[in-house]
């Protein structure tokens, strides 16, 4: 069976794009061992995390190699199946990268149920980015009914559900996001109480000038884009604030490496008592049934909205990824084979 | 009764000395209400707070006034009381500020057992710094056995106390201080795994590579410090790692104004999922019992050393808060009167 592959080819040093990959046509060998199940990829993902990990150093996790099929969450349909636990048609979460087949062994999949959710949300609500804004917000932001919480990124697949699960926990939401679209977005269809086109402001220093006025002080700030933002919003914390680190997405693209300097904000903790905490999906993986539990229903009712921003086409997923850094994506972004 | 005085005169841009203080000589009419007392002052504190206090804009206080006698831990004597609760000859601490002599309600004193601790350490150990060591270090720092634990200004008034915390929770303590004399100090006296100087070093990455090789990751890191040397810990910080803000004094000169600008550090506390925290002994000061029923034994069977800077004469105050900045002190500087 012929097998397409994106290989992760060149470290990107700045911003990430077709280049740092090759495509690849190969042959897959379909006959199945013992408990092996043979899949169709039908949605793969593209998230901001590959980018941390593209670092020839060590991130939160060793470097990605070079060489081998780039790693990434996919929604499955299983072809043939050599498990007693998985049959054919059967829809499936998986870690099988950027390819279009994958032969995997049983323990590595989790099974979809196509009629509790539509199957893409498990890379979204349902899957990892949904993981980290329900635990990251209600876990470390610890939000309080009457308390501001600032969301940067608020019109990503993280940012637009913390902000709605910020408005359930009777927060007032303060979403920070680039361009009118995005912004129009997070005030008329997630309902947030305030939406600010970041883009708008030179630097940091009159973004917190304007956020002053409007906001006051910020209670939580979940921050998933760092850089100018964060600059502006961390001297705003109240006493005994929370800033959750989900991302710094502005600096992806070689601030990693390469830290870009910007003013001291630490005597901000120390004057309002504050905390900052970085979090990552992998710290609630133990937790995922139980965040199923809770959000899966919301999802169904449509409490809680989910969009996606899809591209079609397995040719695309570079392209795809680059456009997170671009800020092209409202919600998840995700690639349909 | 002739009372003398230092006044807060002028806010300090920079570095605060004598010129930001007026000395003034008053009268004091010793005549007392009812629950009054008259108190004479014995021992009177210098920390590096007060230089916080001095801005101009809102820290984690309104600004200190100007043109009133500059706020301050004292202990005293009761030279004549119309209080059921103190007579003549009474050792009590109260926040009576840089002069003499005192009037002020009973309610405003505690109490001090010259039998229990030498009085002083009201001021210390026993005292604000002690608090601060104590809870911030096993509250926000949490120490457990085996840690790695660096502290910075480890042989203040603060950092000598949490550095010696952290060897009873079991873990390796390094210690940075300003000079041969305190590292000796940290190592000879206080028993401490390391002890490093960091004026050694011309800049962070030159302190953030020796530090590295001679530490590997930092578990709990205490900063009383900020800047250069924090510049130089947070990207060592291990997963789960705990950051306490205590206090950033080599910023005290100005820097709290008008940040010094630093390479970005929140990227360390995604990757380790790690904590920073602000703290303030007054987060803990319904706690004051509990202080003092862990730490007074201790000081007594000389468990804990608890060493002292003393500066006598009341006309040394302002050069003895200089002196802090200018990190002549080895352990709590005090001011005899």
């Amino acid at each position: 069976m012929e097998n397409k592959q994106w290989i992760y080819a060149n470290r990107p040093t700045g911003r990430v794009g077709t280049e740092h990959f090759e495509l690849r046509h190969t042959t897959l060998d379909t006959s199945l061992a013992r408990n092996e199940v043979l899949l169709k990829a039908h949605f793969i993902s593209v998230d901001p995390y590959m980018r941390i990990q593209q670092h020839e150093r060590r991130t939160y996790d060793e470097p990605h190699p070079l060489g081998i099929v780039q790693r990434a969450g996919v929604v499955s349909r299983v072809l043939s199946s050599a498990s007693d636990h998985f049959k054919e048609g059967d829809w499936v979460l998986g870690y099988n990268g950027w390819q279009t087949f994958d032969k995997c062994h049983a323990s590595e999949l989790k099974k979809l149920d196509p009629d509790a959710a539509p199957v893409s949300t498990a890379l979204g609500v349902l899957g990892m980015p949904g993981r980290t804004a329900w635990f990251g917000l209600m876990e470390a932001g610890k939000p309080r009914p009457g308390e501001t919480l600032v969301v940067s990124g608020a019109a990503g697949a993280v940012g637009s559900l913390v902000a709605q699960f910020g408005k359930r926990a009777g927060c007032r939401v303060i979403g920070l996001a680039g361009g009118s679209e995005k912004c129009a977005y997070l005030k008329d269809r997630l309902g947030l109480d305030e939406a600010i086109d970041y883009k708008k402001f030179p630097d940091a220093l009159s973004l917190h000038t304007y956020l002053k006025t409007l906001v006051g002080g910020v209670d939580v700030y979940f921050d998933n884009v760092g850089g100018m933002i964060t600059d502006a919003v961390i001297p705003l914390i109240n006493l005994r604030g929370r800033i959750v680190i989900c991302g710094t997405i502005s600096q992806y693209d070689g601030g990693l490496d390469h830290p870009e300097m910007a003013p001291r904000v630490l005597q901000h903790m120390l004057f309002q008592r504050a905390t900052i905490q970085g979090i990552l999906a992998r710290d609630f993986a133990h937790r995922i049934d139980e965040q199923i539990a809770i959000l899966a229903p919301w999802v169904r009712s449509k409490e809680i909205v989910f969009d996606e921003t899809v591209v079609d086409g397995f040719e695309n997923l570079p392209n795809a990824l680059n456009m997170l850094f671009e800020g092209k994506n409202i919600g998840k972004l995700l690639v349909r084979i």
